[in-house]
C-alpha cells in the first residue's frame, strides 16, 4: 500500500535567486520517515541545471502590446484580507498553463511552474507534434527573464509523488495553486484501457495530493482548480454554476449540479470536483472549480512577445481543440472533420480569457471552506456553426474550403438543448474577447504560415469511444 | 505509463475439478503483449493449491435452517431472456461478500470467488481482529463443500492487476460479477494521505479494470456493484434511488442524483457509479448499483452452517458498524459510544437482507445498457436510537449499558432531515427482516459469548476527518 521512497533527491531549477528559497538539496533523512508514495506515477524526472545553455537568437515580436507588470488585485468579495502574491502553477508548460504563467508574471505575482513535461513524452509516444515549433520550459523561462526581468522558478517532478510536491510546497509557499497539471485530452483517455486508467490516477491521485499538500503545508492557499465544462454533459436543463437549487416533494435544497461526464477524461474532472468539494467542508479549504469551456487560439499578449514564448498549437485528432483544428485543415485543403451531425453544443472561450479568468479567479479567492464553482466560457457554439464560420473566413484569403461529416468517434447527442449560465467570471470582471472574423483570419493566417509543418495523418480521428479495448496500443 | 507486468502466471485454487474451465497454467506467450497493468497495486498473492491442507474437524451447527439449493430464478423484469448462472464474487472473502457467495451458492448459482485477501492484511497491520475466529478462505470453500457437495471456485488476486483479472474472465466466464472488491471503511479511508489515496485508487482502478474485462471479454455479464448510501449525504429534500427528475425554468429532465459524499472512501464509490454509468451508456454494459446502507448482524442461513463458515464480525472504530459495535460495546461493559448529538440519520439492514437483495439484482438483472441504481437498506434510524435499542436490550440481559457521547470524529450533520426512498428492491420480492428485539437480543448474545475476545482499545474512535494529515500512521 504505502511503499517508501527510495531516498533519491528532489532537485529544483529556479532561475532565481531569491533567498527564502531553500534549493531542494537536504533530502534523505527530512522526510524518508514521513511520506508513503503512489507508485503509479510515471517515473520522476528531477532535473537540476546550474548552467543555463547558451541562449540563441530570436527577435521579440509585438512586445508593444505587453501591459507592464503592475501589482496584483488585492481586495476580496469577501472583504477577506488574504492577498496572494505567490502562484504556483502547475502543468505550467502546457497549452493553457504556459499561458497563464506568463499573464501571471507579467501582472506582477510571483510565478513558480510545477511540471513533470508528460506532455511533451505523449508527443513522442503518439507521433504528435505542436503545430508551432515550441523551446523548452528551461528556455522560455530564461527567456522571458531577458525580456522582462521577472522571474518564474521552474520544478521538475511529478505531483503524484507526494514526496516531490511536499517539497516543492515547503520551499515554495504558495498563496495560490493554479491546477492545470492533469492529463486533459478525452480522446487520450480513450485510447486503450491502459490509457483511461493513467488519466483517472494521474488526474485524481494529483489532486488529493495537491489537497493534502495544501492541508499540511499551507492550509490559506487557494486552490484554483480547471475543470470542464464537460463534466455537466448535455443535460435538457440550464445549466447553473456548479450547484442547482431544486425543490422536490415540498422541501428545498441547493445541491452539487448532476454530473454526466462522457470519456475516462471528463469523469476524471468530475471526480476531483466531488474530492475538492469534501475537502473544503471538512477542512475549510478554499477552492475554485473553473468548468473551462473548449480553448482556441494561439497568441496571448505575453506569449507574443518572442518566437521562445510561442505556445503549443495542437491541430491533431488526440489533443487539437475544435476551431483550431479547423483553422488548420483548412489551411493544408483538408476538409473540416465534423463528427456527425455537427449539432454538438459547447462553450468556448479564447486563450487570452483563459488567462484573464485565472488571474480574476486568484485575485478574488474564495473564502476558507468555500467550494466555488466558475463556469469558464464566454460563447456557445454548435460545432457547424465553427466549421462554417472557418469556412467564409478561408473563402476571403482564397482557401477552398470543404467541410465533410466524419462517423462521430465519440458517444454524445448530436442534436441537444444547451443553455448555460456563466455570469460569474464575468461579475468578478471578465471582459470577454468574443469569437470575430478577425481572430478566425489571424488564426487562419497562424495556420497558413506553419502548414508545411502539418501531419495530415493526424487530423483524422483514430479513436473510438465505442471500440475501446484493453490491449494496449502503439503508433 | 503503461508497463509490461512480468511474465509470471497466474495460477488459481479450485475446489472443483469442473472440466470447461481452464486452469491458469498457460500464461507467459498468451497474454505478455496484450495488457498493460497499474503498478499501484499491492502485490499479489497467487496461490495454487493443488492438495488440500488436513481438515479440523468441527461440529456442523443449525444445517436445519439451510433451504435446498434450487433453480435460480430465471426471468428478468423486462422479458430478457439473460439467465445468469455463472456468478463471480469479487471481495468474497469479506463480510458481505463470503455470506453472499454462500448464499448464492446455496440458491444453485455456480459461485467464484476473486480476492486479494487484503482485508485480512488490513488487520494484521491495524492490530485488529474479527470477533468471531474466521476460518481461512481454503478451509472455508472446503467446509463448505463437504456440507453441501457444492463447490466454489477461488481465484486469489488483485482485480487492479489486469493481466490477473483478465485472465480470471476469460477462465470463469461469468454471467454475473458481484464486486464487493473494494476498500470498504471510511475512517480507514481517513487515516493519513497514503491510505486515502490508495482508497480511491484501489476502489476506482479495480472498478474500471472490471468494466474493461466485461467489455473485452463477456459483453452481456450484469455487474452488480455495491455502491453506498453515503454517497448521497443528507440533503434536505428526499433521497430517490440513484436519479432526480427536476423542473428548471421551465424545462425537465431526469438527471443522476446530486452526490455530497463524505469520506474517502465514500467518495470513491461516487466515482465508480460515475465511471458505470458512463460505461453503461457508451458502451451497453448493464448494471446495478446497490446503495448500501449501514449492515449489521452475522449469522446468515448458510454462514451458521457450521463454525468455520462463521462470518468476520468487526467492532472496531475503522471497520466495526454502528449496530454491531453498540453490541459488543453492551456485552463487555463499554459505554456505548454516540459520536456528537448522534441525530445522524442513515439506512440499516440485516445481512440477510443483503444477500437476499443481491440475489434480486442477479435474478432480474439490468438491461444492456441500463445503469440501474437501488437504494438498498430496509430502514431508518438515528444512531441515537440504535443506542436506546441496544440499551434495553441489555438491561433484559442484566447488563449494565451506559451511553456517551464522544467527540465526533467525523465532519457530518448530527442533525438532519433524512428521508430515502428504498422501494425498487421491494418491488422485486426483497422481504426485509426489519430489526427486532430478538435480533438485537441474539447480537448481543453473540457478542457476549465472544466477549473474551474483545480488545477494548479498538473500540474508542481514533481516526479525525480534520486531523488526517500527509504523515503515514503505524499502530
Amino acid at each position: 500500500m504505502a511503499q517508501l521512497l527510495s531516498s533519491s533527491c528532489s532537485l529544483a531549477f529556479s532561475s532565481t535567486n531569491k533567498p527564502s528559497l531553500k534549493p531542494f538539496n537536504q533530502c534523505t533523512t527530512s522526510f524518508s520517515s514521513t511520506v508513503g508514495c503512489d507508485s503509479s506515477s510515471t517515473p520522476l524526472r528531477r532535473l537540476f541545471l546550474q548552467q543555463q545553455k547558451p541562449r540563441k537568437s530570436f527577435v521579440v515580436v509585438n512586445a508593444a502590446t505587453v501591459s507592464t507588470g503592475q501589482e496584483a488585485p488585492v481586495q476580496t468579495s469577501s472583504g477577506d484580507p488574504f492577498k496572494p502574491k505567490r502562484v504556483m502553477v502547475i502543468g505550467g508548460d502546457g497549452y493553457c498553463g504556459w499561458a497563464t504563467a506568463l499573464h501571471l508574471s507579467n501582472k506582477g505575482y510571483d510565478v513558480a511552474i510545477v511540471d513533470n513535461l508528460v506532455r511533451r513524452l505523449f508527443d513522442h509516444q503518439l507521433g504528435l507534434d505542436s503545430l508551432t515549433p515550441i523551446s523548452s520550459i528551461q528556455d522560455r523561462i530564461q527567456r522571458w527573464k531577458s525580456l522582462t526581468g521577472k522571474s518564474i522558478e521552474l520544478y521538475i517532478g511529478d505531483i503524484c509523488e507526494f514526496e516531490f510536491l511536499s517539497e516543492t510546497f515547503k520551499s515554495y509557499e504558495p498563496d495560490a495553486v493554479v491546477h492545470f497539471g492533469e492529463q486533459r485530452s478525452a480522446p487520450y483517455s480513450m485510447i486503450d484501457r491502459s490509457r483511461a486508467v493513467y488519466t483517472q490516477q494521474n488526474n485524481v491521485v494529483g489532486t488529493l495530493n495537491v489537497l493534502f499538500a495544501i492541508k499540511e503545508f499551507r492550509e490559506d492557499c487557494h486552490l484554483v482548480k480547471l475543470g470542464t465544462m464537460g463534466e455537466y454533459g448535455t443535460p435538457n436543463i440550464d445549466i447553473e454554476e456548479g450547484y442547482i437549487t431544486i425543490t422536490h416533494n415540498g422541501r428545498t435544497d441547493t445541491l452539487p449540479y448532476p454530473k454526466q461526464a462522457s470519456s475516462f477524461y471528463h469523469l476524471s474532472k468530475v471526480h476531483d470536483s466531488h474530492n475538492i468539494a469534501f475537502t473544503c467542508k471538512a477542512w475549510g479549504i478554499r477552492a475554485t472549480d473553473l468548468n473551462q469551456g473548449v480553448v482556441y487560439g494561439v497568441r496571448t499578449d505575453e506569449t507574443a512577445m518572442h518566437e521562445e514564448l510561442c505556445n503549443r498549437f495542437d491541430y491533431d485528432a488526440i489533443f487539437g481543440t475544435a476551431l483550431n483544428r479547423f483553422c488548420v485543415q483548412a489551411a493544408v485543403g483538408h476538409p473540416l472533420t465534423v463528427y456527425g451531425k455537427g449539432g454538438q453544443t459547447r462553450g468556448f472561450l479564447d486563450i487570452r480569457d483563459t488567462v484573464q479568468c485565472i488571474e480574476l479567479a486568484i485575485a478574488n479567492p474564495a473564502n476558507p471552506g468555500e467550494f466555488r464553482v466558475f463556469n469558464q466560457f464566454t460563447e456557445q457554439f454548435k460545432v457547424s456553426e465553427l466549421a462554417n464560420l472557418v469556412t467564409k473566413a478561408g473563402e476571403k484569403l482564397g482557401l477552398d474550403v470543404k467541410t465533410i461529416s466524419v462517423p462521430n468517434p465519440r458517444v454524445e447527442l448530436e442534436e441537444h438543448y444547451y443553455n448555460c449560465k456563466n455570469t460569474k467570471l464575468v461579475d468578478l470582471g471578465l471582459r470577454p474577447h468574443f469569437l470575430s472574423d478577425s481572430l478566425i483570419d489571424s488564426l487562419l493566417n497562424f495556420a497558413v504560415q506553419y502548414k508545411n509543418r502539418v501531419d495530415k495523418k493526424q487530423i483524422m480521428p483514430g479513436v473510438s469511444w465505442r471500440k475501446v479495448g484493453v490491449k494496449t496500443k502503439t503508433v
